[in-house]
């Protein structure tokens, strides 16, 4: 079995976290960080931090800390993000566009080479450089761009339909916002980004 | 103490998520739900369903299950989503853009009501109807408009201090989209979502 569908959910999650901070830091020119003030800048603590990072080997060295390059490279390798992968957004409204023109992707190795529609009076137009292409063509360009990874921002009505199609082109990762829950083979990993639900989690908590 | 300081985060997610398939069951017409059937929707599982539901108080009849359209009416009113709620939007680059146009906060009860920016050639310019408004307006607009939740959607080198704007605002409630974590003080609620950390995650998981 691979070593890695061991690793806590929570773990993964605070993987890129700390990536995060560790190029802060060596953007401000910091070479070395002790576990306790990386835990710190992630809002955990030094233990954890320690038996998060034991997942990936023998990292940093005990009453030193750790190298900040080099635990950036090892973070980066851990996570597969040391070469830059391409994505397809599927999806052409406003939040669709949006996430397109979305410098953050970018920065972090995420290239998106593709956006489609069904809309065929969108098809054709061009956004930030891109034309917008028909849904029809997903298969050829997920094959002709290696795309591994899809971001739907459809309606909900059109969701399921859109990932059946993104899986069987060969897409094994799905960002989806639309709000409903995707029904997908166990290869394929989702994560959902529900907006209105974080709004009403705020609502809850507003209120106490 | 408030009792419902006690209820499990996890809790409080799920309870979001029963609230859209009890909507949805209700459009198709459907008066009655069993505890199973409603967390198989969820993606959870009855007792869970029930543990969860029984910090709302006594709701269902053993053996005939949940009255949609009364179910529906509690988990709203626990959560606070009985009323129309103001919520305003600071950075209006295209993600904050398009986040204002999206319809799924309308229908959820969140109105829009703010959308606000620096860039002084931002500002007076209308979209979707409404004016962009100067930050430095933001503390009057919150008044006159009792807004009690904001999106932050700025470039990570101005959220802690648009946020912090927020707050003494009288904002209590943040849905940060800017890459950093926000240090608030405990009675703000923060909800972060970080789309490139999102993508981080599936690309390591992908690799499985």
């Amino acid at each position: 079995m691979n070593k890695k569908k061991t690793i806590p959910a929570a773990t993964v999650n605070r993987l890129p976290m700390y990536l995060r901070y560790l190029k802060e830091l060596a953007q401000k020119g910091d070479t070395v960080i002790s576990s306790y003030d990386l835990a710190e800048l992630a809002g955990g603590n030094g233990p954890q931090l320690r038996k998060d990072l034991s997942y990936l080997g023998e990292l940093g060295t005990r009453g030193v800390g750790y190298d900040v390059e080099s635990l950036i490279h090892q973070i980066s390798e851990f996570m597969g993000l040391n070469k830059e992968q391409s994505v397809a957004i599927i999806g052409a409204g406003k939040l669709g566009t949006a996430l397109f023109g979305y410098e953050g992707f970018a920065e972090k190795g995420f290239k998106i080479c593709a956006i489609f529609d069904t809309d065929l009076q969108k098809v054709d137009q061009k956004i930030n450089g891109l034309f917008i292409s028909d849904i029809k063509d997903l298969e050829r360009i997920v094959g002709e761009k290696k795309i591994e990874i899809c971001i739907i921002t459809t309606p909900a009505s059109e969701a399921q339909k859109v990932a059946d199609k993104a899986v069987s082109s060969g897409i094994n990762a799905i960002l989806n916002f639309a709000p409903v829950s995707l029904k997908m083979p166990d290869r394929v990993v989702v994560r959902q980004i529900d907006l209105s639900i974080e709004l009403q989690i705020l609502s809850f908590y507003k209120a106490l």
